[in-house]
Order: structure tokens, then C-alpha cells, then sequence
């Protein structure tokens, strides 16, 4: 009794699903453009508690991910820099991704634009909305955060990090764009590298920011879609090729 | 004595707002873009006064500037929808431009796209920069409102409001456009008509919506630049033509 009311719960998640992305299709409207319907995730741990483990592993010889453009070379390690959890992994910045995935169960998504549909947008702070986008030669790490700054007043911060280096950053450009009831709303900047702490980017307000009241706005019955492109910001780049 | 130092002072004045037009001209780069410097102003009055002063008109038998989507017939009179000072005047919609311009003192500009540079953005909030705004045969008025929504925590609030009916506004799209640093910041919306408080649009959030942190990337030197245009949202608009 208990499997098929699952099996049934099951059914019903996947319709519900199936019909959040026709709703995000329809706003976007793009032929091609690739729907992520992505869950929120509460967040276990806090900026402060983080860049503190940072500080910490900064005495212990591994690279601090808070600081800012700092240069890393191959042979380096990178500590894990999932924003959800406060991992103890640390490995070359090659396989941060396969970490990612693996461990963190964070999902990629290849496509130049694609729509992120982040759910449940009435949940309480902190909580998290990840994917991974693979884009370009290269991937980047989306994250949309709801988070308390001001006791009792949650806002939305979204950024794009690429999982590599800064210079590498350097040369890309992103866009996030909100759509929705004769409204428009468009972040464009310069990634940063994922080796700058996602707490810090966001505690620096340098990212998109968005009320409660303009959230509510750009949602269509609890899940705000989000259209992302990533184009690169230097025609004649070495590190394109790379 | 006196007299040359205050010349010299209103001379040195006129080089910085000179230099300060050459810096928004190269930050938007754009041929035939008009500049406007605005100054600030600190707000006499505080939204629920207003609100309350509105309410108190309405049992007088005038219209309120508080209600949202209110049909204005030509023979009623609107009360004075400066942002800036409980004022007792009121008038027909068609006199309210010159009125603004007369009594309060607030420029216009022509052009279809124009550059507004609000200076001083240090000041302490409550502080309003405003223009109005004379495009495709109708006026709009320009608010940058720093207030706090938060006790401690400033933001600036950008919307464009029509002086003319809610029916008038819809035929029209403005785009607020931040542009510096390697970020770009753009709201799109259709204006609300000047019939509505522009302090309960500032306060529903309907509007550009800038953190501090946020504001400081996009100055220069203390001056915020904000690219503004307006298109009419309907091709074969019978409004257009009035």
C-alpha cells in the first residue's frame, strides 16, 4: 500500500514538473533554449562559519578560497567549493567538477542559454538553488541564494562563478535576465572565478540582487525563471582555446 | 571680497559640473546623448504623511494620488504630485508640467534617450533627485528616491512615472539603464501614471531597486549615471497621436 502511494507521489512530482517547465518555456519563448527546473536546497552552513574553515586551511598550506584574484598554479590544491556544505575534500581544480557532481549531486547543463527555474521561492532563508553549466569550453557554477542580510528582510543574490581560474574569468561575460509581467530585469558582468569565495561575492552585494517584493514580481506561482547566456568578452582570447 | 570669492566659488562650480558631464558622456559613449546633472534634494516629507495627507484630500472631495489605476476625467482636478513637499495646490492634469516647473523648480528635458547623473549620492537618505521628462509628446517625471526601508540600511529607488492617466501610461515602455565597471544593470517596465503616489510605488518595490553596495559600483566619484529611454509598447496606438 505504502509503494503505490510513493509510486503515486512519484507521478504526481513528475507532472508537476513536466508542467513548471511548459510554464518557463512559455515565458522565455526562445526555440532551442534548454528549461532547468532546479530544487532548492537549505543551506547547512553560514559565510562567516565558512571563511573561518577558509582561514583555517589557509594555515594548513591549501589555498584560501576567499581571496581575491589570486593566482593558482596546476599543482596546487583547491579546497571543495560546493556553497552548500562545508566539505573537508580538496583536489586540482580539474576534477572540482567531477566532485561536484559526484559528491554534492550538483547537475550540469551544456547549451549557450538556458532557462533556470528555481522552485519553492517561499521557503525560508538561507537556502540555496545550484546547477552547473557547461558552456563555451568551459564550466560555471550558477548559484541563487535567499539570505537573511538584514534580520527579517530575506533578498535573492544571484552570480555566476566559473570553476576556473581569474584570468580565465576575465574573459568571459554573463547575463541573467528576469521576464515577467511587462517587466524586465538584466545583470550582465564578468564572472568570477570560483576561487573567490561565493559568501564573499554575495556578502559584497556585487551580483544580482532582488527584493522580496520584485522575487514575487518576476515568480509565477512560487518559481522565478531565470534566462542565462555566457558569451566570452575578448574576441581574440588564448584562454578561449583552452 | 565677498563677491569674488563667491564668483570664483560658482566658477570652480561650473568647471566640476562641466567635468562631471564629460565623465557621464564618456561612461554612456553614445553620439547625441543629452547629460543631465541632477542635484540632490533633501525630501521634506515622509510617504505616510504624504499618504495620509492624500487620504485627508479625498474626504474633501479631491482625487488621491494613492489609489492605483484611477480613471481621471478632463474636468477633475489632481492635487500637486511633486515628490518633494506636501503642497497644497491642485489643478487640472494639463497645468500640473507647469506647475512643477514654476513652483518646485524641477527642469525638463527633450530627447528620446538622455543620460541623468544624480551627484552627492553620500547624502543621507531621505534625499530625491528628480527631472521630468518630455518625450514622444508626453512628460514623465524621473525619481531617484535614497531612503530606509531598513533603519541603517539605505537603497536608492529609480521609477519613471507619466503625467497622465494609468490608461496614457500603458501605451509606453522605459528602460533604466546602469552601465560601469564591466557590469551593466537594466530595468524595463511600463511607467505608472503620476495619479499613483510614487511613494507607494517606492514602497511596493515596483521600480529599480539599488543596495548601497551595489550604488557604490556603478558611481563615479560620488555621481550616479542612469541612461534612461522611452518607446511607446503599442505600434498603432490611438494615445499616441494626443
Amino acid at each position: 500500500m505504502l509503494f503505490f502511494t510513493q509510486c503515486f507521489g512519484a507521478v504526481l512530482d513528475l507532472i508537476h514538473l513536466r508542467f513548471q517547465h511548459y510554464k518557463a518555456k512559455r515565458v522565455f519563448s526562445a526555440a532551442g533554449q534548454l528549461v532547468c527546473v532546479v530544487n532548492p536546497t537549505h543551506s547547512l552552513k553560514y559565510a562567516p562559519t565558512r571563511c573561518a574553515a577558509a582561514q583555517a586551511s589557509t594555515e594548513q598550506g591549501t589555498l584560501p578560497p576567499c581571496h581575491h584574484h589570486e593566482a593558482v598554479h596546476d599543482s596546487q590544491l583547491v579546497p571543495c567549493t560546493c556553497p552548500l556544505f562545508s566539505c573537508p575534500w580538496e583536489g586540482h581544480l580539474e576534477v572540482v567538477v567531477s566532485h561536484l557532481r559526484q559528491t554534492h549531486r550538483i547537475n550540469i547543463l551544456q547549451g549557450a542559454e538556458i532557462v533556470f527555474l528555481a522552485t519553492d521561492m517561499h521557503l525560508p532563508a538561507p537556502t540555496d538553488w545550484i546547477i552547473m553549466h557547461s558552456c563555451l569550453g568551459h564550466q560555471f557554477l550558477l548559484v541563487l541564494r535567499k539570505q537573511e542580510k538584514y534580520e527579517g528582510h530575506p533578498q535573492f543574490f544571484a552570480t555566476m562563478m566559473l570553476i576556473g581560474t581569474p584570468t580565465q574569468a576575465n574573459n568571459f561575460t554573463y547575463r541573467l535576465e528576469l521576464n515577467r509581467n511587462q517587466r524586465r530585469l538584466k545583470w550582465e558582468a564578468t564572472p568570477r572565478s570560483i576561487l573567490e569565495c561565493v559568501d564573499s561575492v554575495i556578502s559584497d552585494g556585487d551580483c544580482l540582487v532582488l527584493n522580496t517584493s520584485l522575487a514575487q514580481l518576476f515568480s509565477d506561482n512560487g518559481s522565478l525563471a531565470i534566462g542565462i547566456a555566457i558569451t566570452t568578452s575578448k574576441v581574440h582570447s588564448s584562454e578561449a582555446e583552452m
